[in-house]
């Protein structure tokens, strides 16, 4: 997907032992094989559905800050599908899960939920590189286990909708584009810049663990 | 479109003079008639092209601000449009009208074009009202005479594109949507930032004439 050197594929290798435990966890492979419990997935909805608000704020600065209107183009597209299908999945999970409304606007948040909330805030404040430091180890993970569940085919639209909307050319085309731009908004970075890029990419890739281990807390 | 009394309404009717000629501009008509001559669309689409990405950087920052889920939506639709149809229109122009590769990368501005560039850039380093101030005249504009023209059909994709892209119930839903963003914002103002964002809406409205007649220069 990337050249084998590019910074991307070099942090993923880093990372890849955190990575694998995201990307082979007991919720996307019970996901795919449709017998996740319905209060580990109501659970998790509730509170990824709380900071998707923050996540569409961060796509929004990365087509502004982007520096070419392919770059801005590849975000827009995101930003479009992440405020209107992927938000209907959310509301129409909630109704049929019967999340109660308290819930689905205003949650008490577990640890991790206010750690990325923390991340995608901070990212915001910085520059591209910095930005897309989040955004690219967050939807690529999720992409590689999409793509590993996309042959199974569970029968509730909950299990199938998640899977679909992280799996398949489009969404594989986007988080590639991810990629290239990081790599090439990275090769402009000072080293320091480069540590806290790397650093951030890092705590991300470990979150996406933590945060699937909460769900069965 | 908007209640009687919104800042949106009030300020469209304040400006109405130079409203009504940017929307009833001999370059509106030209375009519709099909009579437009080729050196003056082709020298307007590529100073609009010169700014098109610094209105695209404007728009994500509208995602990034936009308090609600559904303002997000609203913009992150537009930023498509903006970075995928419309932007092959201005390819696919810059093709059959002849336009030289420096015209389309890096022309000399117009003055007006230049305002324009400071105008977007003013906007963006303000809070959601400032953006929408200068959004919201430019989009509103453009559908008056899109809808004002979408009766003719005229021959040329290089005409009846820009009229159809301007024009017909997505444009005016998003038209109406930032209106109602653009209130929303501005009700909770303090009194300096109502005139700041009323001058700015105004200045708008009078380059979009300007900018027409430039193309005749």
């Amino acid at each position: 997907m990337t050249p084998d050197f590019s910074l991307s594929a070099a942090l993923r290798m880093r990372h890849f032992d955190a990575w694998t435990r995201a990307t082979t966890h007991r919720f996307v492979q019970e996901l795919g094989a449709g017998t996740l419990d319905d209060r580990v997935l109501g659970g998790y909805l509730v509170q990824d559905y709380a900071f998707v608000e923050e996540l569409a704020t961060l796509v929004g600065l990365a087509v502004a800050r982007a520096p070419t209107m392919a770059g801005k183009r590849l975000f827009a597209g995101f930003a479009a599908i992440l405020t209107s299908d992927e938000n209907t999945y959310f509301e129409r999970c909630f109704d049929s899960l019967g999340i109660a409304p308290s819930d689905r606007a205003d949650p008490a948040l577990w640890p991790e939920s206010r750690q990325f909330l923390q991340l995608l805030r901070e990212a915001g404040e910085g520059g591209y590189a910095d930005i897309l430091s989040v955004l690219l180890p967050a939807e690529w993970i999720y992409l590689d286990w999409g793509e590993a569940e996309s042959a199974s085919k569970p029968a509730r639209f909950e299990h199938s909708e998640w899977i679909a909307l992280h799996s398949g050319p489009g969404f594989a085309g986007f988080v590639a584009g991810v990629a290239r731009e990081f790599d090439a908004a990275a090769g402009m970075l000072d080293a320091a810049a480069l540590d806290r890029v790397s650093d951030r990419f890092g705590r991300m890739v470990e979150l996406e663990g933590a945060f699937f281990d909460a769900a069965y807390r």
